[in-house]
């Protein structure tokens, strides 16, 4: 396989929410060709049965999940599986000698016992955790080339780890303080029917859940722990906004030093030189969420409270897109040694 | 110009909706080159102040409204501007050798009369309505190419007349049946601030407006009369729905015949053959908005009532897509000879 | 039982959007008290467990479905309970002598035989069908005294009717050109969990459900049938639109004749003279459904088109007061001989 | 005047959102009649001209603002009247001989200096400062007992205030650690139009504002200086929720010592024993808005994270009620010796 030429596709999960952005996505890629969307649940229906806004689109029924059949057909697999089926299903999608970029949160963390604490699963093996690459593109980029299996980031760590590492890999912050109040639209929680995700009870309501409880903490922490090299604690609270994109961050970190706003955005503007999908507003603009809707871009800005020495860093993405499909597509294009960029270079939708 | 080569493009009105949504499309456009970004209210400010979704995408400064200077770095103008601007500003634009694609509704009626008794003001001159093309792409696409200006269809009529317009060309429905129940997403009113606009207005809200009112019927009167050789006349009610983008038009007529839902599907069928943006939807199922959502797609889904000898069809687009920006790059393609759907083949966004 | 003495109400269906709301609305109804919460699959849970927003107000368990011990602790029950269930329940409850105010469809036809075509179930026994008084307030509301089995009419029905019958018993517009367009908010469809009440299925979305085929249908048909005396056929379309409560039906019929929008509306209110919750608007301005929010208000207004001799009527309530608990206790006080409007004088809650 | 007369009273801002819910909730009180209903802008206008859901409910015109003729007609005026306004025209009310309660920031703070710094606007007197009487309820409710002027908190000062005092006063949590994440619905910002509150340019988006700048945080932080009696400092971001009504805090503060969530909610629960407004949740659940919309609670709910030595604190409120005129008719029941809850026992609107 080279660079240049079109790289086969198989969507595992293609019914659910970050199934059918990827589809969307990679529609529109240029060394993409999709030979199978894939469902166990749906199996030999069109895929636009269920998705009529694909008709005339996708005219492919959903094929089921055989790992054989996928890898005649497919060189690359993204598995957009529920937490508890990928760590079952990645390892024949590999053995079936399949790339594999894995949306799940099973290949996230490397130690199987903080995994089992918080996703209250078993743990896959610890061989395939420490195979899986952690895809965060901007920061953990160069690690991915070539690899065979990458595990894409959560959405809601994706927007965390991006607004402070700069500032915490710069030593500026101390991490003992961090505070991230999160926020997200409700696709975030998936396709799945439930009370929690009726019109009538979101619509109209401002709710927190899994406070502090909330399975991305440990991967934040594990991130930030390996970036400092010190363990790093955080108090992590999840809302839910009435609204079906989006994710805010907002993170609050005492100052180790007398840091400007323009302090923040040099330092922030230098770390991400050359990344395409990190826009840095300019002072006393902060990010809303509509501004990156349908995009790759995570945009990030600054507040700095000289009265209580503390920096407020504001961090927004589409959680579907740079949270989930988007950077899973970029994962691919690193991994291939592709523009990083490419396929993914879509406006915002606005309004 | 030959049609490989790349068009240089203005666009008059880009910090309305319109506007900025071919900002969107025309960044995605092989052939196309945004030269010129243009606002009277504006000029001088990036662009990207007004709207911050375009940070980094484009940083140009909005230019001032003077022909002489467009001419210098377009080929092509776009006009979104107001009812009223058009008006005045297209002849300059045409005058000074530019092409023009007008959204607004100052050159869609043939009649300047019946446009001053619609839009309350003073109509254009009858030469120029004579010129204007109206560019209702799967309607009147041959009429277009290679013309100097089109004027492009109306929202509202956009999807109305291609939901009605095979079925009245069979005759199989009666033209004095005719009612349109139509409703529309707020961005239908553009970005001017207004009680009726407030957040707080609309949200948990629906009403009707204009209520044989709306200035959209006598184009959808004007384009049926046309195509029927008959006066026709239409009783047509406009709501306004608590979302963003989106047009729904519900419309019931008479049948003059014994026809079945599966008649309706397959006339529509083969009336739209080979127009790659207009989709007839299976029997029992009905097009939603949020199924053509940022594409510029119109489908299309039929009820037929034995027992009252109705036909019900339902047709749905995105106002700002193919109801306003989209189609008018459509018409753009099919001015240059280029493929109708160059640039065009977004995959609705779901959810 | 007395007119002036305490009414001790039963609510079968508690945890359903219908339940709930009888329950905030009793709560401040100067004349009943509320001695039974009752649900068949929650019962011995605290109801405040499944709706906290009545923490503190309802400490009360929620009870099993037991008619004889509803009768040893309530005088009237509302079975707010979905179709089939009552057909199943009402029996046993008025053998145990209770008084019932039914919310579901199961006995507003007459018609055992329409009723299964439309509902899918076995239809309730005939004389069930025969005592069952249609509790339409405004028009049937001399009925209901006294009786001890109301059934509460539908909330389509109930904002199409009140639009309707004024003009329909006056002569003044043609029973055979009937065309509804209604459409209603989620909270409709009640509280079960699917995909079509999921929150990013909704959100900016507005789609057509049941064309032709919804089941209040030959509700509406009924009534006009009997009001005109002769049989009434109708073309009715159902929309859902993304909002919680309200409905709108956009009402259209051909003149008999030459009538103004003054004509109408001093028809109309003749007609409603003298009933608290039926608000005919002045000339030209049209309903919105947040406008009677909360309330148990229905509110219409009036566009004649003198180009096409039609009249368009738009009536709009909430569908969870007067579609629903509100009528329903409206039924309450008819049948008790209390003033009609006796804890109802809510107002809507805007914005 | 004496506690079971009939109060009249004037409502000053009636064409705001604050003006507007006062009318609401006034109309259900049982020892107050409105008399006069003002706006400086409409006066001579029927109300329901601009507030359509008011048809047939208040039949009045609006009144100009004329001190002397309010005090012909009121006891008691509520100022409902944008910052600024309400420092001019205050001190001639009282002159009037009337009893003020005031919606606006104007006399919160205490000291001028700070009002200008925050308001930038010119401070009232310092005597009408130090007479304005701060109605946090649950706090000073006391304290304002037949007072003549009482200043109504700030809607994000009550939900915050409410949920941070019992656990400072106690002294279980740092006063320098305070740091708030409050989010709201887009009423707070009131009726008037701008493109921050068009609805295109809300709905499906969340933002941060004022980012350590809003006007309540000096309300926040003198009071919490007051309760503790040392300066105290906070950190506080403002987000705007695409919601109609509500507000969430989410505080974070750091443990003095090692405290349970059991220990809060007992605390809490005994802090504010014998109030009916607010409610403490039982342990893990936290409070969302819709909860309490519509109604003049304040839910509060606690998640202490042992790991980071921390309390989550979350206190909703809606902020048309609690934060704006179900506090200010609380505050005139406490003012005339009333039962602190007459007249303002609505059970929350769910769904």
């Amino acid at each position: 396989m080279t660079s240049t030429a079109t790289v086969r596709v198989a969507i595992v999960g293609s019914t659910g929410y970050g199934g059918v952005e990827l589809i969307r996505l990679l529609q529109a890629h240029p060394q993409v060709e999709i030979t199978s969307v894939i469902s166990s649940s749906s199996a030999g229906v069109p895929i636009s049965d269920g998705f009529p806004h694909l008709t005339n689109i996708i005219k492919r029924d959903l094929d089921g999940v055989e790992p054989a059949e996928i890898a005649k057909v497919a060189d690359v697999v993204f598995a957009a599986t529920p937490s508890g089926v990928s760590a079952k299903l990645v390892p024949d999608l590999l053995n079936a000698g399949l790339k594999v970029i894995d949306l799940s949160g099973d290949f996230r963390l490397k130690d199987g016992s903080v995994y089992e604490q918080w996703y209250k699963h078993p743990a896959p093996s610890a061989e395939l955790l420490e195979q899986a690459v952690y895809g965060l593109c901007e920061v953990f980029g160069e690690e991915v080339k070539d690899v065979d299996f990458i595990s894409n980031p959560g959405c809601y760590p994706t927007a965390t780890l991006l607004g402070l590492i700069p500032a915490i890999q710069a030593g500026w912050i101390d991490p003992a303080s961090l505070i991230i109040d999160a926020k997200s639209g409700v696709s975030g929680s998936g396709r799945g029917t439930s009370l929690t995700a009726h019109y009538a009870e979101i619509n109209e309501n401002f709710k927190a859940y899994k406070v502090n409880k909330h399975q991305h903490i440990p991967e934040v922490e594990q991130v930030l722990t390996r970036v400092t090299g010190e363990p790093v604690t955080v108090t992590f609270t999840t809302h839910l906004v009435p609204m079906t994109r989006g994710i805010m961050t907002t993170m609050y970190a005492t100052l180790k030093g007398s840091y400007t706003e323009d302090d923040f955005i040099e330092l922030y503007r230098e770390h991400f030189q050359g990344r395409p999908f990190v826009r840095i507003r300019d002072k006393g603009i902060w990010p809303a969420t509509k501004e990156v809707s349908g995009s790759n871009y995570c945009d990030i800005g600054f507040a700095v409270d000289s009265r209580t020495n503390r920096v407020t860093i504001i961090s927004v993405i589409d959680n579907v897109v740079k949270g989930a499909a988007g950077q899973a597509i970029q994962n691919l294009n690193l991994m291939m040694g592709w523009e990083e960029s490419l396929g993914l270079t879509f406006t915002p939708i606005y309004p």
